[in-house]
């Protein structure tokens, strides 16, 4: 029995809410896409104001519209109280809110303190609490910020710690603008993991400077066991428009098989997943995986 | 003092015979542009039959135009001894060899055995003996081969012990397909360097997979310090065409010096170089750092 790694698919939230919009009908398909190639745990969407996010404006419909597959996790970002009970009322399966390891993005992006966009989570994490749902806590901006740059490793400690402390489940610890590289990695991950159990850490890396899967092979050895990644890459860097965004679950799920480690998920139905989404998108994938397998099978 | 990476940059070789054809002067420009972003080693061109390889055919007059900057080594490809003249007169500092770690490889490219293939070198490195030229030794196909599959590590080993024992200075690993993955390749390294020292090793990895990076961070803790790259990811791979080839050298350089090693390559430079040739040849660059990069400063 070789040993198992939890993909968690950010594809049709993080990922498409840094594209330009499809259907509803689209983000559906891809959603039983992903669950038929054997994902199980798919943040399906957010429920933000459509005012920041006008991508997610559909996340209740995606909801309603998916084939539930059992033994699959349907999770919704639900940064407020508001947003929760529309996950709620979606019956998505988790929630998530989202935290970050630095002041200046913290300050610019929702114009308040690391320490009060913590306070914000209390209710969301005491009405999840109330419902018996999961609450999963991210963290931004653990390997660098486009405003502070450098972030200290005991800072994303200190972020994780409190996310964690306050009832999230899992901590997933986000390279927003993908500036990471080995050994900040491996040295972020030790210190939070001095302050979270390890195994209730998850690496969440974007792949804007080419790193994130160097930076993921660091830190398995440090016995990370849960990797978030999208589907065909989606999803852009808005600090960097036109680079790459989240790393591709493809790449990640291709590497992991070749390293021995098992996914559960079916590669050659993932990469046909991200073409459907691709496709919908007027965009090719931007899986180095997806394009060799597509190249090698055009020739 | 931090640690020194060697960079031998494939660009103009390796890439550039991969790609549709530039002019010569184009080639000369990314030649010079290379050296004074501090590349000082550069694989400028190949002696090998203008009917196998018509990117290569002007590769006397690169040499001839380049100008040559003292502590940069310019090398050239040079399978036989019809090409080590050649590259003799083209006053080349070293030349390189190629090999294979695949017997299906060998026979199918070169329609020998890699026994025969071997003998074949026998006199191009006792004329660059003869000479005081140092021979470079490649073997392709280390971590898999388009007609072979799998190659096991210790036929890999065989191969490079017999270039080494011939008289090549330092033998350069090629997972010519990019189908590697870290524990493999560390296994593969491994293997090699029981036969071959450490410092006599190169890795030479594409990125078709995507994981050409992962792989060089997870083979660096064994001690290896050569790494072969190609500016702007210029280069294809002829066994998937439209996927990626080589690794590009931005995002080797990003990494390295994000990892505190020093390579004497000025990135920003670099990504220039690599902006050039890929406005030359019609395309973006293959790096992702560079459309990182490139995408942040006209935001």
């Amino acid at each position: 029995m070789s040993e198992r790694i939890k993909i968690v698919e950010v594809g049709p939230r993080d990922g498409l809410q840094n594209e330009q919009a499809v259907t509803t009908a689209a983000k559906i398909q891809l959603v039983n896409d992903l669950a038929l190639a054997g994902v199980d745990y798919i943040e399906t969407g957010s429920f933000v104001s459509p005012k920041w996010v006008p991508q997610m404006a559909d996340s209740g419909d995606v909801f309603a519209g998916i084939s539930r597959q059992s033994g699959v996790t349907y999770a919704a970002l639900t940064p407020n109280l508001k947003g929760f009970e529309a996950a709620m009322a979606a019956r998505a399966d988790e929630v998530a809110i989202f935290g970050a390891a630095s002041e200046g993005f913290s300050q610019k992006n929702i114009n308040c303190s690391i320490a009060e966009s913590l306070e914000r989570f209390t209710p969301v994490l005491a009405a999840a609490a109330d419902n018996g749902l999961k609450v999963r806590g991210y963290v931004s901006c653990v390997l660098g910020c486009p405003y502070d740059g450098d972030i200290a490793p005991d800072q994303v400690a200190w972020v994780a710690e409190k996310l964690y402390q306050m009832g999230c489940y899992e901590v997933s610890l986000g390279d927003t603008i993908g500036v990471g590289t080995p050994l900040k990695a491996q040295r972020m991950l030790e210190a939070v993991a001095a302050k979270v159990p390890m195994e209730k850490l998850a690496l969440h890396f974007h792949n804007t400077y080419g790193q994130a899967l160097a930076n993921i092979a660091s830190c398995l050895p440090l016995g990370v066991r849960t990797i978030d990644s999208a589907v065909a890459g989606l999803g852009g860097c808005p600090y960097a428009k036109g680079a790459s965004g989240n790393v591709a679950s493809e790449d990640v799920v291709y590497m992991l098989h070749g390293m021995g480690y098992d996914t559960g998920i079916d590669l050659a139905q993932l990469i046909t997943a991200g073409k459907r989404i691709c496709s919908n998108l007027g965009q090719q994938p931007r899986s180095n995986v997806a394009l060799a397998e597509i190249a090698k099978h055009s020739n």
